[in-house]
């Protein structure tokens, strides 16, 4: 029997409540697909940074690395440590030193779900850079504190990073319906859009049977509210795709209904999947947050692990408990509720 | 009676449809409030720049400093002319060297009107950093066209260009609604982010009668499709407050009813009245262009003149327009029917 080595990293907040709801479900898909999913949970966290001193372990990479994927709740606790500790100490550490280099998020209405849209039908799969760009955390600040402050921040883009991105959009483009839209904002940042652009013009030719179109960040961020059904995969980079997503989050119902998946295509690091939506402090533990994203971000690492028949019973579970009573996703024990349909569906 | 120097800059493509008939409507609130608008029209555009070569004449800004206000229809015409060229060469530099540094964008549905969204009462003013940020011009590119090639952007943020966008957003919130909203990415973006969020902080101080809340850039995008009547003001860097003004547009109904302001508050050079919309070259001068953006960045441009009723006047007459006839908007001839209707309302 095939035996999947998985580390579980509930997090912080909501983290904890969704992973544990997302953990039941996976075993159950596992138990009927015939292989096992091998957990070993790791407390790093804000709580555990407060106990340490660090977010994870000096070797904490290193332990990861033997697995083969991850499955992470939520960080961060923003009144006790600051983002920059919590983030930059787990998850972009994860996502940069694994080379997950594609992170891919799905946004459709699942059936029953009303967005905040009059139009229902779009299935859109944004497709972000995950490991440069906006967020290589290049930077400084001088005369500090004074009226002469100056704070620079510098968006480092490589041929590697932009070309490995693009050519695994395209493949995605290629394995859907066939078109793909590729976003910058090239006629005010002349430097790392224009090369975006000209790297996609260059693929377009060895992907003739893709339709391409380049889009501005802010129109984009425009159709995907007044025609989303006219979008099938779009990329972008780190930043512009992490806006997309939390708009396409919203288009969809709403952050908990947001899975995503942290991917290194060519496998040779485990990848992570994860929830779109924060650790919400305000909510936690009190078994309200909806655990469908996380559950939606399991059947993706399924997926992944090449286990497509029980990633699809998952996803068809999902779809026929959100089909079926849409009552208990606005109810009030909704983690427990959704978790038990969902349970019963598979 | 008082004299206005106005300089008109059609521009290209719809830019010159929607430019006459916010003129017209101009013309005729003036005449009934009792004061003249003497307008003076600049050829410049992408077909001045195929003529001579240049977007606009050497001494372009110099003799534009003259003028009271600028009305701008739209600039560019991407398949003869590169976008680097036309608004590099005509719309920003006009932004930047009369330091327009408050970018005006109000998004409310007019009445009548039906958005994408299922929420119709919001009413929120965006106020987007104009002259530095993100869209500084400041990066490089080597190894070009080789496999190692980096491309980088760097955005450039003074204290003197951020504290005074986010005191010009203080005002305005304190003027309206009393809540500001302030965007960023601090969790990713640690250098320039964390310097806006600290000064936010600082002023906040100032304007204890604000409430001031500051969200990430991905948060908002979703918030203003979730729950934009949550929102007043919103005040953004330069390129946040150009992703969040076309969504802005979106959820008013489209950029055909997206008025802005490029504001020197200290009104030591002329301020810059545009709709967001492009010059749309696939429907130039079909007679379809949507002139109710144009109309309203001139009523716009009154008030910034002190001409308060007069533009007062000119926004009733677009909402017992929109009210009315929502068909005159959606009809074939709509950029004559709906300047008309908009004159007869006047
Ligand atoms: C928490 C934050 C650093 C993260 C990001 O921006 O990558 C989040 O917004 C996301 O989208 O995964
Ligand atoms: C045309 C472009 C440079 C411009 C901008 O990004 O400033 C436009 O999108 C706008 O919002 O006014």
């Amino acid at each position: 029997m095939t035996t999947y080595r998985i580390a579980l990293i509930p997090g912080d907040g909501i983290g904890r409540d969704v992973t544990a709801a997302a953990w039941s479900v996976l075993q159950k898909a596992a138990d009927k697909a015939g292989f096992t999913l091998d957990g070993q949970e790791f407390p790093w966290s804000c709580a555990f940074y407060k106990q340490t001193g660090t977010m994870m372990p000096a070797d904490g990479i290193e332990t990861l690395r033997g697995f083969d994927a991850i499955l992470l709740g939520a960080v961060g606790w923003p009144a006790e440590v600051p983002d920059s500790v919590s983030l930059h100490g787990l998850l972009l550490p994860i996502r940069k030193s694994f080379v997950q280099y594609a992170n891919i998020r799905p946004h459709r209405l699942l059936p029953g779900v009303k967005g905040p849209l009059r139009s229902e039908g779009f299935d859109i799969l944004c497709i972000r850079e995950n490991t440069e760009g906006e967020y290589s955390g290049a930077g400084g600040r001088v005369h500090q504190g004074t009226a002469d402050e100056v704070a620079v921040e510098t968006s480092i883009f490589t041929r590697t990073g932009v070309e490995r991105i693009l050519r695994f959009a395209f493949e995605q483009a290629r394995a859907r319906r066939g078109k793909l839209a590729s976003v910058t904002k090239s006629n005010a940042q002349k430097f790392s859009m224009v090369f975006w652009d000209e790297v996609t013009r260059k693929l377009a030719g060895e992907y003739a049977d893709v339709e391409v179109t380049s889009y501005h960040i802010d129109a984009m961020a425009a159709r995907m509210v007044m025609a989303p059904e006219s979008l099938d995969v779009v990329v972008a980079s780190n930043l512009f795709g992490d806006i997309l997503t939390d708009l396409g989050a919203a288009i969809q119902g709403g952050l908990g209904f947001a899975a995503s998946a942290n991917i290194n295509p060519d496998r040779s690091t485990p990848s992570m999947f994860e929830p779109v939506h924060g650790s919400a402090p305000d909510i936690a533990h009190q078994g309200i947050a909806n655990p469908i994203a996380a559950i939606w971000s399991g059947a993706m690492m399924l997926d992944h692990l090449g286990e497509k028949a029980a990633a699809a019973a998952i996803m068809a579970a999902i779809e026929r408990t959100t089909a079926d009573d849409v009552g208990t996703i606005q109810g009030k024990d909704r983690t427990e509720a959704i978790t038990a349909a969902i349970l019963a569906q598979l």
